[in-house]
């Protein structure tokens, strides 16, 4: 299979939808997370800020959550693009989640590189659940599960009013 | 009952606990959560900035994680103060997220103060099981439950070395 999409999925986001805080190219006080294919994994790689403390020396939970959950729904578009079998880049679909579950299995030390692994659980044409984790130094610190739904038209909708 | 204590719970943090990016007094940077004890449930008001957008018009679900995060942490420690009693305001105990579940029920809108409200579900001295919701012009939007345990003796620990 190799790796594709080459680009970051969030780069393939519609610009209408390219302003998420969490991972949003246009959004300029945002994160900026940009995830990756990789395989049947999507993964993606953040620096947390030094802001970004929860106690001192460990990385604030709201924002690991964040970025979980920006890579959850690019892991999501990934399965799409990667079942259409399509070998040009083309716009990524939009998922928003559903729900959402961290579990935080010991503290995620601050300054350095977090790596966060993510793979594709269940899947129909609507909805995904995606696994994830989340590691420093090569210690899995957080695991989890998000589920994924496309974007529902009624949302569509509201953002064309 | 009344209202005990007056101060919000995030106020009466250590100061060394008090820089968390969600609810730190002390992080110029942060969001700065601020949760009070009203009858038997805990209330904080937030009001997202423009940045916090996912999609054009809503907000972002990882900073509803982070609030609702912070918030149940709070929740936990004003249960113990409460069971303690004590009529002067004291330290509160700093709590850790060991879990985070979050449902996103319908997506919530950005430019509304949204109103976060959570009470304690199920209480042990080291370990409170708190549930959230979230609502915007009365709406509520998203419900959750996160497990707070008190801060391990070893991460304390590691935080005065």
């Amino acid at each position: 299979m190799g790796t594709y999409p080459s680009s970051a999925i969030q780069d393939l986001y519609p610009d209408d939808f390219a302003h998420c805080f969490g991972c949003g190219r246009y959004n300029a006080l945002g994160h900026q997370l940009k995830s990756y294919a990789e395989g049947d994994e999507v993964v993606a790689r953040f620096m947390p800020g030094p802001q970004h403390v929860s106690v001192p020396g460990f990385v604030y939970g709201g924002l690991l959550a964040s970025l979980v959950d920006c890579h959850a729904m690019a892991t999501a578009a990934a399965a799409d693009l990667a079942a259409a079998g399509v070998q040009t880049e083309v716009t990524a679909p939009r998922y928003v989640t559903a729900a959402l579950r961290v579990d935080y299995l010991k503290p995620t030390p601050i300054g350095v590189e977090l790596e966060i692994r993510s793979r594709v659980k269940e899947a129909s044409e609507k909805k995904k659940v995606v696994s994830f984790s989340v590691a420093a130094h090569g210690t899995v610190t957080v695991t989890g599960e998000a589920v994924a739904v496309r974007m529902p038209k009624t949302m569509e909708q509201l953002l064309k009013t």
